[in-house]
């Protein structure tokens, strides 16, 4: 070892012993007679000093050091006449006695400290100082503890890792896969996995009863701002279990991270009908920080000679505690924010709530006070509140007075990252219809079970037909998914037909599976959580990038060896492929 | 849930209780007016029973179970008349009160038992009916076990488990990359990795300090017998240490694992540098559990007129104890498998030792009994053993006199697979001349470092320069591998000029490595286990296929999904890809 201790180990119970520290040189401060030395390693921060007493050739070499030189040094531990309370090892220092330069440091292209990371292109072009910085790697050990966290939990329920295959089959259905040529097989190629589903369904065909894996999957998409091509999930599946016993056992699991983790315990986890969430929050992922819940007043506001409430299917808003002083500019951001394309709405009408309890609204000629009572008393509305409601098509209103209540959470401070509002939503639609395709498409996916008392439905109507689906939510964000599964191969590949497979399709890509089911499959449910988001969320981050040790950037790229990159001839020819060259390039 | 206990669970102590049961059936047997029905699920197998006093319509639907039928019981527990000593739950059998079937099966290729597996070919496309056989299963679980207590164990000592990418660059240095073409970076490619090395060794640059990772890694070879295109590493690295430090930390992790797995401390591991084993055992991975250690005769055995001897660089040979009375018919099978190309033996000279001390030899014209009781005395050789001797080049006869002592061990029963034997061998070259491409390769990677005092020898003889590698090898198999790496960019850049590479070249595949170590790299060392290769040894199993839940043919094909598969026209379009077709196809 080139140390005996780490640089974030020494006490006052050390005076006048003489460790070996090996580390980082994160300052020098050179006082003319005395230099003082802060080596960092992972563990913490140790003060060294040269100073009268110190041989000059020692303090010349100490004077000499480097930031982020890495240095091995011995000394006698001493108490510090000016103490820093902020580090453990702040009271003490280590009077130098051999230094070893272990290796010369370049100047760093940003200094290695919690507030400086040089703007995101130098972060990840140099992501290995950037791996240095306090903060960056809490993360990740945040991370890893975690993980473990999450085994042992499984571990003690009887759940067995397994690892499923990296090298699959690629199947056109869901998103697009990242493909792998064959050499051996020519003109072939393997998939890389978007999530391990077949595999793990059949370990419950195998009778493995309780599976997971933690585990990377991966999807060729185009990179929205926080999306990777490689990711990580927790991959879970169970036997002999309705889906009642999965959200208990996982919802166990979320609280046993909670718990270890953060020292919470969130509770019970409310659980919340898709249609009801919709209704309510206008999304399937609505966060519970904060009310603000949807109020219907269509039925209320017609017939009062207002046209833009009269022609719309749906008015719909919600009330904004203490807003009701919002000025006119502050109201007009909204609906300038409210009618981006984007969002679609078609505009704001608002009314806030006075002293009196009367209410001042932007309609206030089409409305009696009487009648804008009525509204008041729907939102439950109080003094200083500002109601805000929007209106038009159903299917587009709901979405955007989402986004709008989401920015009022913003806006009112109500989206406090140290408080976690985890809930589960249920009875997902099995289907959503898909214009550009022109045929029904699984929401969750092909294997997701029909609930069974719709199952009549989908033949005459799809689209109605929900689904033993069910997604856990936590503060706004979706965590994990899953979905009680099929287990017959009928009902299987009727499902296959519904999506508009030919038999022989159904066949070609999942034949396998459904001949599988032929064998005594189990009843079986699952679900897969976003292990990045989940890490991102508890470390109070809003990007995942941040909890990845080396992340790619949004064109796919890792920035800090370049890749991906141009291949040899060679390789190109043992895989029996050439290059085509895309139009507009030479 | 399906089931209120498993099929393992129940006791005498729960005789008179009511308990539902959900699992396969194993067998039906009817006897009449009593049939039994096992029922298995993961946790083991219960007997139910319907007999006379079951009402006629539930004793019909048992007879009609079929094999490996999923159903659901529930029934009375009672004490059995006959018990079954041989499993957990044998004292008790379930009268059986409600039966559902859950999903019938077709009749399984094989029947689900440890001794049946229907062979090869049958086990690997019914992999998930294969996986249903408790031996097979056992393998898996076993598998998690160990993961888990690697894991708790590097945990412990403060290892982050740290994931890297999948998605990497592609470097031509080593085997032969999986690569994977970039959809929006077109005509580029990722490749798939064939370790993390590279990630890891920035990881100490980025002051991680201990690093750990139980990872799938990647190679393109043509698979020899026991090969898996993918297989999975427990890769490890450590900052600020030196060998002898990584090696006390992982015989650790080893004997953590022999403890906890198998309840045996294998004590200290010894260590035996290459040049040592290669002299005694002919090979770098011995297997220690017997002996039958090479004795040089070079120098005694020549000048007595027999040629075969005098035109040998080398003799050499090994005592088998006891096997002094193998026939003329066994020598001469021990021939001819020495003298194959593969082993490359020119033949062999044997030799017992009699009752009365006296030698009996092939050669006995050529030698006076002197001379055959030097031999005895330098073997040991006791009445009853066999003297086995090969001669020829120094480089071919070691390593055939590996093949034939280990298959003496074998003959004589010495590999007994519940002995185990780890060593540590060191000081491996660190080069390695290669014919083919005229130049040295790396014996282990680009990154080890030369053993300080041998740098010298870089220019003048590279061949000769040791390297601080160190390999674990248990029973004849090399479990794991590592080295102190080089943390100097110009020793790195001296490295990559001595295998060869132009500086365009090394800058090119390796620049960000070199720029990396400019910014204050620490000393590292690091090592990598074989994961299937550990949990084949700690199963008793010859091959890792069977410690792989889906693994591939010799081929590289999964022949349960038929993969690897075609891919449609527009998946090659969006790559900017075109097939090539391979001679001798149309």
């Amino acid at each position: 070892m080139y140390r005996n201790y780490t640089c974030g180990e020494l006490r006052l119970a050390h005076v006048g012993q003489e460790p070996v520290l090996a580390g980082w040189v994160q300052t020098v401060r050179n006082h003319g007679a005395m230099t003082f030395v802060d080596i960092r390693d992972r563990y913490g921060i140790t003060q060294l000093v040269a100073d009268e007493n110190t041989p000059l050739a020692m303090k010349e070499l100490v004077d000499k050091l480097g930031r982020e030189y890495v240095i091995q040094v011995k000394g006698t531990v001493r108490e510090r006449s000016s103490k820093n309370p902020k580090i453990p090892t702040g009271e003490i220092e280590l009077d130098i006695k051999e230094l070893t330069v272990l290796n010369k440091a370049a100047v760093p292209p940003f200094t290695i400290q919690d507030d400086s990371d040089g703007g995101d292109e130098l972060r990840m072009k140099f992501r290995y100082l950037d791996l240095r910085r306090e903060a960056v790697r809490k993360n990740l050990e945040l991370r890893a503890r975690m993980a473990h966290v999450v085994r042992n939990y499984l571990n003690n329920l009887q759940f067995i890792e397994t690892e499923t295959p990296v090298l699959i089959k690629s199947t056109p259905e869901g998103a697009r896969d990242f493909v792998v040529p064959s050499r051996m097989n020519p003109n072939q190629f393997y998939a890389l996995p978007q999530s391990p589903q077949i595999f793990k369904q059949l370990l419950m065909v195998a009778g493995f009863d309780r599976y997971y894996q933690i585990v990377k999957c991966f999807r060729d998409e185009d990179l929205r701002a926080d999306r990777q091509p490689e990711f990580t999930q927790i991959d879970c599946e169970m036997s002999f279990v309705k889906q009642e016993d999965v959200l208990n056992t996982f919802e166990g699991l979320a609280r046993h991270i909670f718990i270890e983790i953060k020292g919470i315990d969130p509770g019970d986890f409310p659980r919340m009908t898709f249609a009801y969430a919709m209704e309510n929050y206008g999304c399937d992922k609505p966060d519970l920080r904060f009310g603000m819940i949807f109020k219907d007043l269509t039925n209320i506001v017609k017939g009062k000679d207002f046209k833009l409430f009269d022609d719309s299917e749906c008015v719909v808003g919600i009330c904004v505690p203490g807003c009701g002083e919002y000025t006119r500019k502050q109201l007009d951001a909204l609906t300038e924010l409210v009618k981006r394309p984007q969002v679609g709405a078609k505009g704001i009408v608002h009314a806030k709530v006075n002293d009196d309890g009367s209410v001042k609204s932007s309609v206030d000629k089409y409305y009696t006070q009487v009648e804008l009572g009525k509204w008041r008393d729907i939102f439950g509305a109080k003094p200083g509140d500002l109601i805000l409601i929007l209106y038009g098509e159903k299917e587009r209103t709901l979405p955007a007075l989402s986004v709008l209540r989401l920015e009022m959470g913003r806006q009112c401070g109500l989206m406090d990252r140290d408080n976690f509002k985890p809930l589960w939503v249920v009875d997902f639609p099995l289907l959503e219809w898909n214009e550009e395709s022109g045929r029904f498409h699984a929401m969750h996916h092909p294997f997701t079970s029909p609930k069974p008392e719709d199952i009549l439905l989908l033949d005459s109507d799809p689209g109605k037909v929900r689904a033993n689906a069910y997604d856990l939510v936590i503060n706004g964000v979706e965590i994990g998914g899953g979905s009680v599964r099929i287990f017959d191969s009928e009902l299987q590949a009727k499902m296959f037909k519904t999506l508009g497979f030919t038999k022989q399709e159904a066949d070609n890509q999942f034949g396998f599976l459904m001949e599988a089911f032929k064998y005594g499959a189990p009843p079986h449910a699952g679900i897969a959580f976003g292990f990045d988001r989940l890490v991102s969320m508890f470390a109070g981050l809003d990007s995942i990038r941040d909890v990845i040790a080396f992340p790619k950037n949004n064109s796919g790229r890792d920035v800090m060896n370049d890749s991906p990159s141009e291949i040899a001839q060679i390789q190109l020819d043992e895989l029996f492929l050439s290059l085509v060259t895309p139009k507009g390039k030479s």
